[in-house]
């Protein structure tokens, strides 16, 4: 055993810096949820493969993490299933568990299962880790926290409102500046019926999002390139070229796709949206953003992403309406609406722009050295004292060398360190050095507690 | 899919009144750990299965939930190999991962990998789900989490003296009274030393423990049926039938132990905890309990286990001393010494003795009744001032019935709800209900943030 011992690849340990941040990060984000009214649950890491598999599309199948059947796996497996390739197929028959790939399945699973239990509209809040045998990457990794909330039982736009406040408060508090972007499934819907061409939506937003980049005359090629007839490009040209505020786009659009009534709703429900939470004044910038397409294709009304301005990363939050998720555990017509906060990317960019305040790492206040057994059982019970009033504290538990016991200090980034010798002991007291003035103070220990306290 | 869907037998989903009590638990035990100054870390649920096998037993290697390799599984396997049962052996072929089996392993494998950055002693606590494939019983679950805290790179006693003091913390604010069973693996094997019976050491620990219930005479029988010679059964009358305080036990041992080495010094080193525990002063009983054997062979000095004395159910909390854990990673000499609390039999303790504060549940503090869209409106600019202070709030989203919108009211256990009207908003005030009494106060917003924080 002389290699030494190491961790699946796409998998992290996480240091007490590290999760003195995280934490930092999971709190800010569970304290928002909470004061919204949202409740927290948790779901188990393994969901029965039925309950995973299809969910995710074919290649979401194949990125499960599939558990081994306990016991004999073999047992009802006949040879000739053996006989070939480990397939998605085979998979299936050695393994009855899989490990959870987002939050959004195992809570309609938990809605659906606990319907009895649930009053509506349910919300509730839900941090935990998910895994994916993804391919690991800068930035990509195969077991990652999300941070979701939803509201089901409700298709009041009220709750769109309530969820663009949360991601404006989450973001204010980490002092991240951000883009929310707000588009709606059924405009993508009304633009595909009145082009007549529903299979192409995709590559329409993708070719429509690079007109800054590559002009109007290129985009347009683009969408001929896509099989786009003239015509229909024609129809698409007050879309793509549509700018201003968001009421301008907006009023382009009520012209544009006057004829679709599934599109006029998408517009009137996005309008609702960005009226309301203008009167309520946000901190952050809302954009009417029509290139936003979401890759899910579970969702039927508002979707939304959050792109930090000062970093160039990915988005870090998205969501949107969905109407029927609980459909395919047999309980169809709840409509809901969530969001999921992308904890890792954030923790990048809190990192990149050094966003964390500074009593994020939560370590100890004060160290005790320790000069010997003496010295340490009177040091035990000032210790004693000092952590009944919530002062996080400790002693070197050895008789180290002092420089031992400074370096120690310094690596816990240590602010105050008690040294009691002989004299200390005999008045009844203890030496406190702040270790960043290297000042030094005789104290009780309750004179000491006043100083750690201001 | 019409049949209900539901969870793999053994693993469990925690409601928002369930999660709100667990939080309750973790974050007691999490303050009192940060509290003496040890550092939070996390690893991945999956490690390699090399990590894992072989140290926990055949038993536990059985126990594993192993994650079967991504991609076509069978490559590299030879068809004899799959042409019989599905063992553990055929496992580790199509496996090179698996789910944690308990919080210890991983952090061994964690202070090997991360050596050259941690600072010795390091005192790290982790609180993380661990999985083992267990028939499920009242009780036990496949899916459970350890709350471990462990100092490494130390072989002071005043450790187990601080984790001693950690759980009558963590007890004491838990309002649970306990026993402190204190025993030390030194002088169980002075024990057998001294009768030359090393591997009857665990048939003497169960036998002793019967002594209350089947008497002197019995326990001797049971003994000698164990294979104990008459003059070993002689030699141990003494301890049998030891009694009085900790240190009038730890006197008869000394007589008892006094020609084995290694038994005098699991002696003094009891001596010295119960000693230096006596002048801190805790609130809970420690008792020298000579049956304590605790089943993990890796510990060698003190160990401890943690009886609750007004229900009953097994050992809530357990742990102890090593001398080395991280030999199996290839770095020997490390000592540490450990603990870890059960969270889940706590969970069925508070419950028991309904011991939870009142303010764990942190639901919502005031409803919005949704009058119509005008009143709604009008709610969501008062709501925004209300969360501004950090006050729990929602608006119920949809125009519901009345009725509708109290039972949630209820459901929810909000203790106030305030009604808007159209008096209410022409005089730019609100009506708050006390959902207790009954009492209606007709106020402004800032009243009523006034009478919710008072």
């Amino acid at each position: 055993m002389a290699t030494k011992p190491s961790i699946p690849k796409g998998t992290r340990d996480f240091s007490p810096v590290e999760m003195a941040k995280r934490n930092y990060i999971f709190d800010t984000i569970r304290r928002v949820y909470a004061l919204y009214g949202f409740q927290q649950i948790e779901t188990p890491a393994m969901e029965n493969l039925s309950t995973l598999m299809g969910k995710y599309g074919e290649e979401g199948d194949k990125l499960l993490f599939k558990i081994l059947n306990s016991g004999n796996f073999l047992s009802g497996v006949e040879a000739e299933e053996l006989n070939g390739e480990g397939t998605n197929k085979l998979a299936a028959r050695l393994c009855e568990k899989g490990l959870r790939y987002d939050l959004t399945v195992p809570f309609a699973r938990y809605v659906v299962q606990h319907r009895e239990e649930l009053t509506m509209p349910f919300k509730r809040y839900q941090i935990q880790p998910v895994w994916r045998a993804d391919r690991p990457q800068k930035g990509r990794y195969r077991e990652f926290y999300q941070c979701d909330a939803d509201i089901v039982g409700s298709d009041s736009l009220l709750n769109e409102v309530e969820l663009m406040q949360i991601v404006d408060t989450v973001f204010s508090k980490f002092g991240i500046r951000v883009c929310i972007k707000i588009n709606n499934r059924k405009i993508l819907t009304g633009i595909a019926e009145m082009i007549g061409a529903a299979d192409k939506i995709v590559d329409i937003t993708v070719a429509i999002d690079k007109l800054d980049k590559i002009g109007l005359e290129k985009v347009n090629e683009e969408l001929a390139a896509a099989g786009l007839s003239a015509d229909a490009i024609e129809q698409l040209q007050p879309i793509i070229t549509m700018n201003g505020s968001n009421a301008d786009k907006l009023s382009t659009m009520r012209q544009v796709l006057s004829a679709s009534e599934i599109g006029m709703k998408g517009i009137e429900e996005c309008a609702f949206v960005f009226d309301t939470l203008q009167q309520l004044g946000l901190k952050n910038e809302v954009e009417f953003d029509l290139t936003l397409a979401r890759g899910l294709n579970y969702y039927t009304g508002c979707i939304f992403e959050v792109k930090a301005l000062d970093v160039q990363i990915g988005s870090i939050t998205g969501g949107g309406r969905y109407d029927n998720l609980t459909g395919i555990f047999g309980m169809p017509g709840l409509s809901g609406v969530g969001i999921s906060f992308g904890a890792d990317r954030i923790f990048d960019v809190l990192n990149q722009l050094d966003l964390y305040p500074k009593e994020t790492i939560t370590g100890i206040e004060v160290l005790f050295v320790n000069f010997g057994a003496t010295e340490a059982a009177y040091c035990m019970s000032l210790l004693t004292k000092v952590r009944a009033t919530g002062i996080r504290s400790e002693i070197y538990p050895d008789t180290a060398k002092m420089k031992k016991q400074m370096a120690y200090a310094n690596a816990k980034q240590v602010p105050y360190v008690v040294l009691v010798g002989e004299n200390e002991m005999n008045e009844g007291k203890l030496t406190l050095k702040n270790m960043t003035t290297g000042e030094q103070q005789l104290l009780s220990v309750e004179e000491m507690i006043a100083v750690l306290r201001s």
